[in-house]
């Protein structure tokens, strides 16, 4: 019974106490990240950059366009350009480089001279059409201006320049008055989402709380006005503006403007300490992870209205899982943890971010997918392709390209790649939460004192976390054991301890010492899962995974029907080390039944099957060897 | 060898020497298809004519539509009229209805009152786009044209009346100087294939040779011609043109006008004893029934142009399967085993007819689907229908409707059941070969003898079929086995006979008394059906059929996740003769397993199987109880 109060009160207690502990302390190290980071510190950056200045993107912020002068302003062409500032910043955070800082502050120098003197900034609505400022809802405004925050904050963080944060907060100001004091606009929120967490970063980073102000009343009005218009083809459900935010139990439509909207709405769930808006979102949360999210942690079935669409609705060769969409999955689970810690947010934000999000960038770290299907067949697209526009379906495409028209993925995974290590570390009151394991450095503020942790790891790829403490104190370290991870062993200085563990985190309460050591050793099983029975298009599949790694076959690997391949959970599973392109990761073989290939189409007796070797590797590694069939999901034998 | 030889006598030296036995020479005089005769006439005949009556389809032939009145008429009403006519003649020809005939001379009249003094009849490019006539290829005037001649042929070969066949010849007679000898229409060959087989028809009824050498030009020039344009939407594929006919190997395309295409050159083929074009119209064949085909004989896998799309290619819930393009496909069988008796054909034509065809009518008689899916899932359409239109898919629909907006299904329906006995017999020298059985009774001709033959059989419930001979003479029966009957017995006169059996007809040569009687055991068994394996959609899954008939499971009967339902060869299965709805049908019973459903949507482990009580019904009477959930085929256990 002491021991139950005890846990109450390192959790229960301390509901809506979470600190976060953002990247900014914590320096990754080495290990998968660390290579992650240096791709895209040393390619990916510029490669984004390079395709944006082609396409004009950053040309349009000078306001010069006119009639019939190539690359017309869009109207979301902005956040590009700002999510790549916000990127640059988060590389910059960590290592000073002039060039990469002088790029953005040209880009910073045009903002400054073409925002108007009310604060006003946009393009598309300076120079294209000017008269039509806030008058159309669907037309991203707000959501601009929401990562004209973010990138401002970041940049201001990284190099102490105010001059982009001076140019944000003065358009929110514009946008404050003219939304929630005068009441001007011809709409009352935003038709997609994103500037309400800004806005809770801006309230963060400024303590102004009129910012926080505006972010409520973004929230608290959606879904209650009668002017918010939405697009001739959607409906409100695809803004999510069906209902009011508190009564809205479903993850709805567009999976973006959703998971951004959550988002903000965890914020202020934590920040007011809303049990009612917590339930909402915890409500929210357990339909995406029970009913509506990929294996993969892909969200959005459809690419009609790149949308949700209903419970146990998972297609494979269709399914969107739009890049963006599973990294605002984990900004939700990181949020989520913050308000309380349970260990299904950061099981949930893993598997978005190490299968979907990174599914979105190439092994050479310059091009890109907006959409990551499950499977993918070669044949249905080049069929598909070769029909004339009208009667073609939409697929997703087979290989990552340098640039989308509505290119909002890459400079996003710019995003989440360089402060990765706000996914680390979370306190409540005396307890350090470790989230997600990553071999990383820095500190960790407890009660006013930073306190120093050394992690060192071969996560994902191996199960053996290290943390060191660097510094003495009387604390509770609270690891996140997987749910994937059955039999995880503690050990402290040696020593293997048993302590409580309650709700997915085991609670290392100690007075440590300056080199006290946490060995934490997760079983890295392979595993066979199965999709439960209501999922129609899953159905006695089985789908491969080991540690937070989904595993899929491709044809370049097993020149096989992959779709008719049979694996068993009985046929055992080797794990090797081997270099794929550029990268060496843990490659699965194991032995699957397949049928010879009859000439018939539809036969009464069984086929004969033959074993063969059967080859796996990492869901986010497909697609690096030109187009090939793959699949994830198998035929699964008892 | 030398009863090799035999056999090469009566089939490899007869190619090309068929004859039909049409529906005229037979009674259906009991079981499977005279209830359905009966229900046509009783119902079916007058509700799809209500329907066109409502629609305006009836009034448009009157030209007296003038812009801003209701009904406007479409390009292919006629088309809807004429196959309504065809209908009713075919029902006309075995019982006098004075009622039915007024109603058809009523529409007649208005056609002669109506036609062009230069011969040309069609109502839109009269009252509506005056100035159009043959400028636009894709406009289904050639199409309505073929249809006329159809209906004019069955109506007076039914009543003697030539009003309307004159009408047709007329319109002929314009087409043929207007394309062939002047050359003065806009385009060379139809966009929507119809006009060939008709004309051939017409060259039978009339011996007229020109006919023949229309159809042979239009045939001929298809895909040899710079002035046929197509669709802005899709492409010379579409309409069977990118090609000369006798360099297509692959059925692409819509899937009607492939199959009417097919069937004009089978029919030219056949006339012509042409082995090229037979050699091209038998790849076609083997490259739907092998590669493109639904195990119920659906045809045309995406509703993208209502076409083909790409070997193996065979997606469940939006399988196009168009009522209509398995009604041309029998129509195309029927002509091939014409040509040369192969078994393949009649088992295809079977397959249609008894699966996809009868599918598109309720058992009620007076509503009908034009997309026969091989699943329904209710939950994705309910979802879809709330959606808006901009964000649907296209879903086939779940329920039967009176009507259609292109309501070419409902009276190609008319034609195809009752003229059904047009799929018993064909003649090759003294050989009779029965392809599909029914309980029938009529009259074939042998070398300017008229043979009797009494079919008695329960057919495709049953598999006992008796035949029985009413003249005297020496000839041939060759009985059709069907690729599903391994081990059928024949036997004559109560004894049992071994004979000749080559490429699926098993020949029984004898001097036939009058009341000889072979009877034909086709063994019944319930048999589980593999796709090959590199059917995407289908693999792992099995299908169960007995005789010709396909069997699907409906949640009206068994409340479960019909997905996730395992089957079994082992489980056994028993069959009885139950009622449903209005009809006694064979239901299939057997035991299977499910899954219990857990919360999770991602399990590592095996969940807990429970075996349950199964019933299946044959896939034709789907969809009479309601919106309820429909698969075809389930998970196979070994």
């Amino acid at each position: 019974m002491e021991k139950m109060n005890e846990i109450d009160k390192i959790t229960g207690m301390e509901k809506f106490g979470g600190s976060p502990v953002t990247f900014d302390k914590i320096d990754v190290t080495g290990g998968f990240w660390k290579e992650k980071q240096d791709l895209f510190y040393n390619k990916t950056i510029k490669a984004v950059y390079d395709r944006f200045e082609e396409t004009g993107r950053f040309e349009a912020l000078k306001f010069n366009w006119k009639e019939g002068m190539p690359n017309k302003p869009h109207i979301f062409w902005e956040s590009d350009v700002t999510k790549w500032i916000e990127g640059a910043a988060y590389l910059l955070q960590k290592r000073r480089d002039t060039e990469l800082e002088a790029m953005v502050d040209e880009l910073v120098e045009c903002m400054v001279n073409t925002q108007d003197k009310d604060g006003y900034l946009n393009a598309y609505f300076t120079v294209v059409e000017p008269g039509a400022r806030f008058t159309r809802r669907t037309d991203h405004e707000l959501y601009c201006a929401g990562h004209l925050v973010e990138g401002a904050i970041a940049y201001a963080k990284a190099t102490g320049k105010t001059a982009m944060l001076r140019v944000a907060t003065k358009y929110i100001d514009l946008i404050d008055r003219v939304f929630r004091i005068e009441y001007s606009a011809a709409f009352d929120t935003p038709g997609h989402e994103e500037i309400e967490l800004a806005l809770i970063k801006l309230y963060d980073y400024t303590g102004e709380e009129r910012y926080k102000l505006l972010a409520e009343y973004f929230i608290n009005t959606r879904g209650t006005s009668s002017r918010d218009e939405t697009y001739s083809f959607a409906d409100q459900e695809h803004m999510q503006s069906h209902l009011p935010v508190r009564k809205q139990v479903t993850a709805e439509g567009h999976s973006v403007r959703a998971l951004y909207l959550y988002s903000g709405m965890a914020d202020l769930a934590l920040k007011n300490k809303e049990e009612e808006l917590y339930h909402i979102c915890k409500t929210l949360f357990s339909n995406i992870v029970n009913k509506r999210m990929y294996i993969t942690g892909g969200i959005g079935s459809t690419h009609h209205g790149e949308s949700f669409t209903f419970d146990y609705d998972l297609p494979e060769y269709t399914a969107y899982n739009e890049t963006c969409a599973s990294i605002a999955l984990a900004m939700f689970c990181r949020r989520m943890w913050l308000i309380e810690p349970d260990s299904r947010y950061a099981d949930c934000a893993e598997r978005a971010l190490y299968n979907t999000v990174l599914s979105g960038v190439s092994l050479f770290g310059d091009s890109f997918f907006y959409e990551n299907p499950l499977s993918v067949n070669p044949k249905r697209n080049t069929f598909n392709n070769s029909r004339p526009k009208g009667l073609q379906e939409h697929l997703p495409i087979m290989e990552r390209v340098k640039v989308f028209d509505c290119s909002c993925c890459p400079p996003n995974l710019l995003r989440v790649v360089g402060s990765v290590a706000d996914y680390m570390y979370s306190t409540v009151s005396d307890v350090i939460y470790a989230h997600c394991y990553m071999n990383a450095a820095g500190t960790v503020l407890l009660k006013d004192k930073e306190m120093g942790l050394v992690q060192k790891t071969k996560y994902p790829y191996e199960g053996r976390i290290e943390i060191t403490a660097q510094t003495e104190g009387d604390y509770t370290v609270a690891l996140r054991i997987p749910a994937w991870a059955k039999k995880s062993e503690i050990t402290i200085n040696g020593e293997e301890i048993t302590v409580p563990v309650v709700s997915g985190y085991a609670y290392c309460k100690r007075s440590w010492r300056a080199g006290d050591t946490i060995v934490l050793n997760l079983p890295m099983e392979v595993k066979v899962m199965e999709a439960n029975p209501k999922v129609v298009d899953l159905c006695g599949r089985g789908a491969i995974t080991r540690g937070p790694l989904v595993y899929c076959a491709e044809r370049a690997d097993n020149n096989l029907e992959l779709r008719d391949v049979r694996i068993s959970r009985k046929a055992g599973f080797t794990v090797k080390q081997e270099t794929l392109i550029n990268t060496e990761v843990p490659v699965i073989h194991t032995k699957a039944l397949v049928r010879r290939i009859p000439e018939q189409l539809y036969l009464d007796e069984t086929v004969t099957k033959k074993e063969i070797p059967f080859k796996l590797i990492p869901y986010y590694t497909r697609a690096n060897r030109g187009i090939t069939e793959m699949s994830t999901w198998f035929l699964l034998e008892d």
